[in-house]
């Protein structure tokens, strides 16, 4: 089997694969609302929130398109604090959606400065939400969202939060941060293929859902709040989807979300310190390194594809490249959802083994 | 086992569940690119179409947001032929998006009438869009498609077809119908679960495309045609249910379309002459009666809601309910995708049964 150690899909467990051999159920009938209830409880815990969750049948991108669409209106200002690809796309939606976006870019592989926030704040009043990346997957960034988002309730704004590749492995405790909108993908922390898109909605969404004038039909939240009350999705679920991530949500919760944390905190850690026990350097500032992907900068010589070419046909060790302007500069190991240190010597010994024939000469440095 | 006779989700294959066991392996890499590549090249075998074909993960209702937000601006005008739920709610997504939208509706239980098609486009000549409804789920009706398309492109119009319970199942040759944009969903004649919408462009939808200017983000054609040809989909696809899909779709293409429709055509058939064998009457005027789902009356006395909890629980064959206004008043039967007349055989021999003690007297009825 490969080692599959990209930020998602992430490899799923075999009681996941057993739970998507159900046979299909009525998504209309009184055991898939069982179902469909117990996994919203499940989530709220893992979300820490007493809010809304709903799940949409769709990728993490078209749950951001729902963050932004139920919120907001064309012309209202966002201001969209960005790291890397995930933090761009966040605005390009917004700015599709005819939002006036007000960037507040830093430089890829750093972490967002919540002093800058507060300054872009004083100087926009009109801002009405901010979009924030908790864990920016291009770059193997995590944000400090606590300081971020205290900033952002400072002013009284709306917070809307790609926690795709976060939340569920790295704390996030939605409510105590004040999160109004929180974003998460299926094939994420969650150990289960992708396909569902799960979000938070708090009290103040709602405010600004109630006067929200971005169309929306397939996204919106009032639809998924009035059929859940009957223990319903508006439009058909990923039933299988659903089977697993049941199934997935109970094994993490009898591991414990503090003992999952750790664990991410565990690998994330391994993984850095075996990435420079290589002579190789991380791309991310090392305070602000994330524990579910982690970017390591390619040396001089290094040939990027190749590498990742070889580990996959030779040591079915899966990592990635780059992404846009990272394409070539950087590689990326995913390590999130249903992972271990073992996973992660596997790797090193491959990269140990694969990088010189890639053309990282590496001289001076012992292994 | 249950035998589950709703339109959807319907029973899946061993072989389908079979590949959803499948570990998740990198949706941008080189094998999950064949697989992408192969499932596009024979879904253009079932759909009929040299246009294009992309998947959405989303369901069904995804895929219809998506045919309108690529082709149309706000203020369009848009002619919706509508006999049904499904066909409402294709026109509120339209009008939720700002089209302007003249409703041609027809009693539900009947099809729509191409030569009323024809009076209300000589009435509206700025009409831009067609919406129809190929095969209504809520009332168990096919329309004309092919006589409703001859007249739209009279008009030179372009055509937008919501085919989610029909396209695989009923013969629709998309090309030949001069479909513009065609929608089906996973979970219907595709004999998979829910979680992927299919859609198909034509080059006059692609020309519409160029000049629409609803807001799109996640739905976008353009973004799906641009990662198609690096055999990726721009965001996360549902990579299980694309290995359930290539599957089924070998499946499909060994039995070969015109056995499938000819399958479908007799198991309609069949469950027509079952329900009027227990003394009960069809919803739907016989001329245009779906071969994938079945409406029937409820008759004077007959508890649905009893009837449907009594056949489940007893024995396991699970029906649906009518939809809104047609709750309590009608219930269905679904045999679309993997069904053969001895599942139908089943189905009605629990009718039987269950009938009288629902409160369907049936005096002077022989059975």
């Amino acid at each position: 089997m490969e080692n599959l150690r990209i930020p998602g899909p992430t490899p799923c467990p075999r009681e996941v694969f057993q739970a998507m051999t159900r046979q299909m159920i009525n998504h209309r009938g009184p055991e898939f609302g069982q179902i469909l209830n117990g996994v919203t409880a499940k989530l709220k815990q893992l979300f820490q929130t007493e809010g809304d969750v709903f799940l949409l049948t769709a990728s993490g991108t078209g749950g951001l398109e729902a963050a932004i669409v139920n919120t907001l209106s064309p012309g209202d200002k966002v201001l969209s604090v960005s790291i890397g690809v995930f933090g761009e796309r966040f605005a390009s939606i917004a700015e599709q959606f005819g939002a006036e976006v007000i960037p507040l870019g830093f430089e890829w592989g750093k972490a967002a400065d919540a002093d800058a926030v507060r300054r872009a704040l004083q100087a926009e009043p009109k801002v009405k939400a901010v979009l924030v990346t908790h864990n920016e997957t291009s770059t193997g960034v995590t944000n400090d969202l606590a300081s971020i988002s205290s900033v952002v309730k400072e002013f009284d704004k709306l917070l809307l939060v790609d926690a795709i590749s976060s939340l569920g492995s790295i704390n996030l405790p939605v409510d105590d941060w004040h999160c109004d909108v929180t974003v998460t993908g299926s094939q994420k922390g969650w150990m289960i293929p992708p396909g569902l898109a799960m979000v938070s909605v708090s009290q103040e969404a709602w405010l600004a859902h109630s006067k929200a004038k971005m169309p929306r039909f397939y996204w919106d939240f009032a639809q998924a709040k009035s059929y859940l009350e009957r223990g319903q999705t508006p439009w058909t679920p990923a039933v299988s989807t659903v089977f697993a991530l049941s199934v997935a949500l109970e094994m993490m919760l009898s591991e414990g979300l503090p003992n999952i944390i750790a664990r991410h905190t565990r690998v994330g850690k391994a993984t850095r310190e075996g990435i420079k026990s290589l002579g190789l350097s991380l791309f991310t500032e090392e305070s602000h390194a994330s524990n579910t992907v982690t970017a390591i900068n390619s040396p001089d010589g290094l040939e990027v594809r190749k590498m990742l070419r070889i580990l996959r046909e030779e040591h079915q060790v899966v990592l990635a490249g780059g992404q846009q302007r990272l394409d070539g500069k950087i590689f990326r190991i995913g390590h999130l959802g249903w992972v271990t240190e073992d996973d992660i010597e596997v790797v090193i010994s491959a990269l140990k083994e694969v990088l010189p024939r890639a053309g990282h000469s590496n001289e001076g440095f012992s292994y």
